[in-house]
């Protein structure tokens, strides 16, 4: 058996920090004179209430985690932490159904940004805080975590950066001093967004909430027409920029002002994400003004813009990209899965995993040409462990076989065969809209049945923690002790 | 540089046989009094022509081959064969295009089974024996391949078969014998599929057309419904187990026949596909039963002969599944890329692939729990070693990567989504149909722009050569020496 003691403990914590965030949209909602100041009051003091008494049981007994109580911790606080930021959700005016809101909750905290909210643009502003909110807090976790303890999980090949983290270490000598600097810098980069927004012509609460979902690379929008609520040229470029910010490794901006100006550029997994953005971006371009869709500068900033945000995860939209033809769809679907940086808000496969099947592919045909020759596969200058390429191959083998499980599921639930795989990808990657008219970039999940929700949201627990955090627990060994 | 004289010496006698192979078309439409005849027999001679000449040419002055004249010999071969191969078809009455004629041949060589005939029911007979003949052919080759040649290109994990081939030879001394007796099974099969179709109601020519193309696991049908021709149980049930026995490696035939009676069933390659199949014509004829699509009986034969014949890559349909709704849909996407086993006629990523990534991924799970344990992968009750672990890691991404670029550019040329995805994973898994309504299993690839057809047939060749073997030919210090 598992002494749940320090798990239930550390849930208690986060669970309190989750309440005194609730106040926020609270004290929001009544200095706008909005009734729905009270539902956030009451689901503060019920998730205070379950904090702290979760705390008061199990503060004593216990010195330190091991592996499984690890896992457990990690699946156990983000499923908490989505079903008690639901509870303003469900009990606000918007009335949201109890699935809708867990739904929502955990497309936040996910940092995904499927919505089932119709009407963004006339609903409570502090729901629409509250949400951004939502994906903040579950983007700052994410990084936290990534540092912390995925390395330790050694999940999918997380293990490659166990290294990286401790030449931060080095750096600043403390955990706790290496995620507060962390904290500070994405709570820097989320300030520059919101001034950035605001000069750019956002209001200003406009611009917290979306300075907030864009570093978060979350997604979600206070307006039904996302980022095509602006024809701005300016607001779509930046939104761009910050949207690559968030999806950068978050212990490099450390390494940045610890003197090395050059660590960003210089890192191999930064240079394939910018390298296949800017690949996909300018194709897809040339693509929009060669078909008339759009004048140059147009074609640029929404090409741009778009693929941006479905390949980060962040899933805005500036237009209904479903439109622009099958190309352009067949791209973003397969964006949807590669995802960001490993270590920063993002989520889907991760560069670096395909940087180490890449490399393991380029030594194997060598290998053919010359079957006696040694050849090794290396990751930022160094080889690549065989362990590591081991968990990597694992992991795209347990990503694809979540996903083909997740899209049969949703297709036996009824759903057309565009919206059931994309809607299992835009899910696991944690991006957002998925494709075709249902629940594409100008659509919403609304219309879904209740149980494709709840499978969606368990998609999004799924892929938002590595899948293996998450799968494990299903394995009786692991409970066997 | 690549002495090219054994290459061109192999696929000058490869020609030949093809140039025999043509005579039997033309003695079918001699005897059914078709004028097509001619056709076949100009053919013929051109073939025969180009054959002698390569023979003649490059007879002497070699010895024997190196690793690198074996993938030229190999992609060389097939492409050629798809070249020759398209005579008839572009001379005969049907008025095909010099693409439609090349993509039709290459669909046949490769067993894939996409067409671009409209009217199969009123085409001349001696083009309809030659589609299956085509399929047939490609069909043993394949087999031929898998055991001779693949294992020692070490292609995507194919030296794991080298050790059953060698196993093989033990029983029978010399490869040659071995190809010879592969080959005799095969038509042993071919003459066993053909009985029984003519028993259970075809006519005589149908019988022998569709006993090559069903063990071929090919596709090709002599009517444009498929097997939608026949309201036949006893036919659907019929050919449903001779693709299955296509699908199985051919070796174990000669195992079962030496002494091993249990040969196939103690296979673990057989074991999976047979769960595999067995689960999801199981799930798919509880759904058609579920949704009143048909009755139990109904349900079974079509739910089943439709399952096996997209996942061993054959393609022939008994009905248009793609109206079974998103489930089946999703299913037989699904479906399409996993194939038959290695060493059998089958296409697609093949089961022992997956198998191996399991074993990667089984002994991951545990290394996460006990990170200090020790655990090894196992294949058939074998270690996999490390080589072959990485070769299908490789594979794998490459696979992938090849899919996303076929369907990338299928978009590009204009394609919808699901033409586009659908039409990249059946040419690469050498399926036939695709999805949706133009290359559906209700449709033909007719309408689709040459280019696009250009790009398929090459992604028909891909799939069949494991794609390293046509792949590396592009790799620049391939050429070097």
């Amino acid at each position: 058996m598992i002494d749940l003691r320090p798990v239930t403990f550390v849930i208690g914590v986060l669970l309190s920090i989750l309440a005194a965030a609730m106040l926020v949209p609270a004290a929001v909602d009544l200095i706008l004179g909005h009734r729905d100041w009270e539902v956030f009051i009451a689901s503060s003091a019920v998730t205070v209430f379950a904090g702290v008494s979760m705390i008061l049981t199990t503060r004593t007994g216990w010195a330190s985690f091991n592996i499984r109580q690890a896992f457990v911790m990690t699946t156990g606080a983000w499923a908490t932490i989505a079903l008690f930021g639901a509870l303003p959700l469900s009990f606000s005016e918007l009335g949201l159904s109890f699935t809708d809101a867990v739904f929502e909750s955990m497309s936040g905290i996910t940092t995904t940004g499927s919505t089932v909210i119709v009407g963004l643009d006339t609903a409570p502003p502090g729901i629409l805080i509250w949400r951004a909110m939502l994906q903040w807090l579950g983007g700052i976790g994410i990084v936290v975590m990534a540092i912390a303890i995925l390395p330790i999980l050694r999940v999918g090949g997380m293990q490659l950066f166990r290294v990286e983290a401790f030449d931060a270490d080095k750096v600043l000598p403390r955990a706790a001093q290496v995620a507060a600097a962390i904290a500070g810098i994405y709570i820097l980069l989320t300030v520059f967004a919101a001034v950035l927004y605001y000069l750019l012509g956002m209001s200003g609460f406009d611009a917290i909430a979306h300075s907030m979902t864009s570093i978060a690379t979350g997604g979600f929008s206070t307006h039904d027409a996302s980022f095509g609520h602006w024809d701005s040229h300016g607001i779509l470029w930046a939104t761009s920029l910050i949207m690559i910010l968030g999806s950068v490794p978050f212990v490099l901006y450390l390494r940045t002002i610890r003197g090395n100006p050059f660590a960003m550029l210089m890192d191999g997994q930064v240079r394939w994400m910018l390298a296949i953005l800017a690949f996909a971006a300018a194709i897809t371009t040339a693509f929009l003004v060669g078909n008339d869709f759009y004048t140059s500068a147009d074609a640029a900033r929404h090409g741009t813009f778009n693929v941006i945000s479905v390949m980060t995860g962040t899933g805005y939209a500036s237009a209904d990209f479903g439109q622009w033809g099958g190309f352009v769809v067949v791209l973003m679907f397969i964006l949807m899965f590669i995802g960001g940086c490993a270590g920063s808000t993002t989520c889907g496969i991760k560069i670096f995993r395909f940087q180490v099947v890449y490399a393991e592919a380029r030594v194997q045909i060598r290998r053919l040409m010359q079957p006696h020759g040694v050849f090794i596969p290396y990751y930022n200058n160094r080889p690549i462990p065989d362990q590591v390429a081991q968990s990597v191959m694992g992991f795209f083998f347990v990503y694809t076989l979540s996903f083909a499980v997740l899209a049969l599921a949703l297709g036996l639930m009824g759903l057309d065969f565009v919206t059931a795989v994309s809607g299992a990808a835009t899910a696991i990657s944690n991006v957002g809209p998925g494709l075709g008219p249902i629940i594409g970039p100008s659509g919403t999940f609304t219309s879904l049945p209740d149980e494709a929700k709840w499978l969606l949201s368990f998609g999004m627990l799924l892929g938002r923690l590595e899948l293996f955090t998450v799968l494990i627990m299903f394995a009786p060994s692991f409970w066997k002790g």
